[in-house]
């Protein structure tokens, strides 16, 4: 029950239709009797900046969960970043420091990496393919190079977006051996769609589904449809898969122990979300 | 459930512990299932006037409710502002226009106008004392002219603050008998303490109780103590009285029509309202 000392993380992005966080982290607050809520704040683009320093002179701000299209704007804003957000260029979490600094980080490959691992996926040595370097793919190519990938192919329609990333993680992680010519699947043991395409019903396919492994695992990020047309076709091919969703859950007790609150369990807030 | 679609009602003040709005508004909200959520956000004040352009800013912003100490302030951010809010130079509410125009209003006086009719007080032609001519005393004494008030005695122990106030007022409704130089009880059928004092314990009392007619009706603007010390005091010369809550719970359905929401009865309210 929202009181005047109920704090208040703030999500924000834009559209806010499709933001889950709502549903999964107050249930939670109230299963465990936390006083704080997760409120939807949608924010036009040239807005983001002055939004985002207002909510912070708030005196019951917990922090701010970011997401598209803000995730790597906020990273201008910050007075420190994580590794995780330095190496994407990009960040889906903000707090406040005790010394009034700004800090940043980012969950999203954090989560797609315990996703995978729940699926049985052997993350050391995995030869991965992520097509698309905005800014979950980002996430999620440092936090595979992070957690010990033994080759990453990158890919990206943008010209420069995927050789860009691959210069950042051959920086920090200089044994993982990276390409960025082709969003081929074939070869690879885990397969990932990090573009937004999935999210309508008549978007293209983001790779060649016939090249995909039946042997790899393929995951996705969209979380508008559970299962987009890309996994249908994955899973029809004999692949194991996970959706968005499962990669959100995921990464939930990453943020939760970020933002200062109790832990959870996955299967705890599986349970307890509402959508 | 909050969710990507909930309307934000921002509830901006400091200190945000007495807030009851959230307590009132959102069983409300969710018992006719109303998508939006009165939201408490606690604000400095060297930070208000970026806070409240940010809060407008957000694409799924329904309006703002405006307390201490901000109402006064407020109005500088305005592009219109209503009569009472005119009147007393404060507002309390402020929603979105179409035209993107800023609108305030004030409905803290008209709350205590309904709830003095609600006591039995025939507010036309009353002989009313308002002690405490900030915020609230100002819109208590705008509603009680602008309802039909015979008289009013204004107060304050701020040099200027109770004749700039009946200034105001007989500028409006050159009818009313003001005066405003005496916080003397005796004589008036209405006495409002509109001073803070009584927020706490150990304050002194806003004026003298022995004084008070035994037929006048009290009220008492205070609502961080159901019945303060000074309503004590004046229940037992025999006084009615109301309390600073049924102010409150009058004025929402005044607040729910300026923002736009179904209509509810104070009745209604106060049975959902959970604090």
């Amino acid at each position: 029950m929202i009181n005047g000392n109920t704090g208040i993380i703030a999500h924000i992005g834009y559209p806010t239709r499709t933001f889950k966080s709502p549903m999964i982290y107050n249930p939670y607050f109230e299963s465990i009797g936390v006083d704080a809520v997760v409120v939807p704040m949608g924010c036009k683009p040239e807005q983001f900046p002055a939004l985002l320093k207002a909510v912070f002179t708030l005196t019951n701000i917990r922090g701010a969960i970011i997401t598209m299209p803000y995730k790597i704007a906020a990273m201008a804003l910050l007075d420190e970043a994580g590794p995780a957000a330095s190496i994407a260029g990009a960040c889906n979490a903000i707090r406040l420091e005790a010394d009034g600094r700004l800090r940043g980080d980012l969950f999203d490959g954090e989560g797609f990496v315990r996703a995978a691992r729940h699926k049985g996926c052997r993350i050391d040595g995995v030869r991965a393919l992520v097509v698309g370097c905005g800014g979950v793919g980002s996430a999620i190519a440092a936090s595979l190079a992070g957690a010990g990938a033994g080759s990453l192919s990158l890919f990206d329609q943008r010209a420069g977006a995927a050789s860009e990333l691959a210069r950042r993680i051959a920086a920090r992680y200089p044994a993982v051996r990276l390409s960025t010519d082709s969003g081929d699947p074939a070869g690879h043991d885990l397969v990932v769609n990090a573009t937004p395409l999935g999210m309508n019903p008549d978007d293209p396919m983001p790779m060649d589904v016939s090249r995909i492994p039946r042997e790899a695992l393929v995951g996705e990020v969209v979380l508008e449809r559970e299962v987009t047309k890309f996994l249908q076709a994955a899973r029809a091919r004999g692949c194991r898969s996970f959706v968005g969703t499962d990669m959100l859950f995921e990464q939930i007790p990453a943020y939760l122990e970020f933002f200062g609150f109790p832990p959870a369990t996955v299967e705890t807030l599986r349970g307890l979300a509402r959508f």
